[in-house]
């Protein structure tokens, strides 16, 4: 194998599959990059085995010369180190070389260096996927729907399931669902569906998967393939195929979760209401849990209160837009709060509860494609 | 004690102060900040008894007003909520105010904070320090001085008077000296000595104290004075007061160590040199205590190799703008060369070379107010 590759080229691609690389892999093999020279270009590759991605610089792009083969193979680089090397290269273009028994020249300008590679048989193949089940969504609106419903997911694997993102697609429409039992993110969006029959409605995706996905993705309006199989998740985007496992199990009904009436109904600024959160917040983490309480007052407006016996107390008083139905004492995770708030991307948000001993909802006003839901802690 | 500040001041000072509270302090009372509030301003007083910081808030500066005092009086608050909570409080205006048994009362617009304050009696007092010593600096020219010597201090305490900076002033000259036993930093400045008589000449500054003190003073040509006492130095700046302790015990003579000839001189560039090494540093962090080697070539240039027998091996060449002397083979730490060369702040640098095994020493070109010194390492 050798080819010459502008620096430029190889540094994105190789940070791009940087992000299945795991130094705490178990398969030796997987902490290297596969580097496959073709014809056509140049192939990256790095897998942590969950996650594999995939990455192709083209030989021309654009009338510009990103890559000139000189001879066509591939060779498996430790990721690290490759990684660390190609970024601090003297010069534009780098040429890679692979000699006997895997040693591996890379040079450029004045620098030349000489590494040990593995046996890319060794490397294992990505999983073949039939594209029965396909759908498109913008680049962007993908970053937002992951962003909105990621971050609710379980972080204990107490039951795994939980750890995965629901993506369930009914009639054009992909619903997203996130929840850790103490918390509900959902948001849905209406996708591009290619396939005529889609086999299946419903996956779960690890949570970690979409969170690095999302690096990856530009804020464009590119249109991204998703493809779906019954242990896989493939997402196609120029240059890139991002490659998820798909989590096993059953997830659970979440739909009757959400309540359908409510006792009192409030309308603040979200800045406002978060930041007064954010505050109460400073002296809840020193006590029970981070626990603060929200009272309805009179006069149109909410107290945020919380307090640690050691260091002190905290009051804060938001003005509400609207505040409606009954008078209310509830106590909740000054985290879970700020979570959801941060994702509502609205300028004004809803707050529906039903009870203090109740899950309470939060949406934009007259806005039902995004729901967060937050289970309250009785502190008495 | 009751005053109102504004957000932006309280902010800016606590942050100085904070520079020198630790949470790792055995005192409980040093875990807060001291605040007396006076007629003429608010003082805040920040120690760990190593470093204490002192940062005045004049009432009224340049027309414009400050604080305003409604009762002087003074308190200690838990320093680590203390800051996190004036950073968040919704308004431009805090006023802070302080009942019985030490409780204390923060408001700001819509927030209010009730903390449980310390007696201010408990707060040990600054060291009183006698001003016959002094001279003065200028505040950025203080900051190089700094940043081009404290890197080279030991992080050991096997010999606790290497983890300071020697400071000696004779005529006026101040010589900053630090080392860590195998590479050495020096540089040395004009000052003005405002005292008639020194009473001694020399002291040894903990290198964390100058740390701290650097990122506290601005990038400006405001004078800094500066007190030598027997075991405090003070650093008077506008509206603060920096005070360390002084480390006790003898500073090694260091002015025999730099060689007087010298065997292959060569002069590179700074930036082509500090990446060539940066680059073989990458596999020497691996192998042997990132050691790197350098050896003269024919054709005015040098080759910088390493390698580590798992990862793989690499050759940089620099060209040289000179190359006068010996031919010479010789290993050093790569991160002592990095340091060194990151302190030159030159353009070009010179390095003398008396033989593989003795240590050599890098200057700018015709610049003798800054010496590098590094010990080589013996590779066979």
């Amino acid at each position: 194998m050798k080819f010459i590759i502008t620096r430029e080229q190889l540094v994105n691609s190789v940070q791009d599959v940087m992000k299945a690389v795991s130094t705490r892999t178990t398969i030796p093999i997987l902490t290297g990059i596969k580097i496959e020279a073709h014809e056509d270009g140049v192939t990256l590759t790095g897998s942590d085995s969950d996650i594999s991605i995939e990455r192709f610089v083209p030989a021309e792009e654009d009338d510009h010369v990103n890559v000139t083969i000189e001879k066509p193979g591939s060779i498996v680089l430790q990721a690290r180190f490759f990684s660390e090397i190609v970024k601090k290269l003297p010069d534009s273009k780098i040429e890679i070389e692979v000699y006997d028994r895997f040693s591996t020249h890379i040079r450029s300008g004045s620098s030349e260096f000489n590494l040990n590679g593995l046996d890319p048989q060794e490397y294992p193949r990505l999983p073949e996927v039939q594209e029965n089940n396909r759908f498109s969504i913008q680049a962007d609106l993908l970053k937002t729907l992951i962003r909105q419903t990621v971050f609710a997911v379980s972080v204990s694997e107490t039951r795994p399931i939980l750890t995965g993102v629901n993506w369930r697609i009914e009639d054009n429409e992909l619903k997203c669902v996130a929840t850790d039992s103490h918390r509900l993110a959902s948001r849905s969006a209406t996708v591009e569906a290619s396939s005529e029959d889609m086999d299946f409605s419903e996956v779960v995706i690890p949570g970690k998967s979409l969170t690095e996905l999302s690096k990856i993705l530009d804020d464009s309006s590119e249109l991204i393939d998703i493809i779906l199989t019954e242990s896989q998740v493939l997402f196609k985007a120029k240059n890139i195929l991002f490659f998820s496992r798909l989590l096993d199990g059953n997830y659970p009904d979440t739909s009757k979760l959400i309540p359908n009436d409510s006792k009192t109904v409030m309308i603040v600024s979200t800045k406002e209401f978060l930041q007064a959160i954010d505050r109460a917040s400073l002296l809840a983490k020193e006590g029970r849990n981070n626990v603060v309480k929200l009272s309805t007052m009179d006069q149109d407006q909410v107290e945020i209160s919380s307090n640690s016996p050691e260091i002190g107390k905290v009051f804060d008083h938001v003005k509400t837009e609207s505040l409606e139905g009954d008078e209310l004492k509830i106590s909740f995770s000054a985290k879970y709060m700020m979570d959801a708030l941060k994702a509502m991307d609205c300028s004004e948000v809803q707050i529906q509860f039903t009870g203090a001993m109740r899950p309470f909802v939060l949406n934009p006003i007259e806005e039902r494609s995004i729901t967060q839901l937050i289970l309250p802690v009785r502190t008495y």
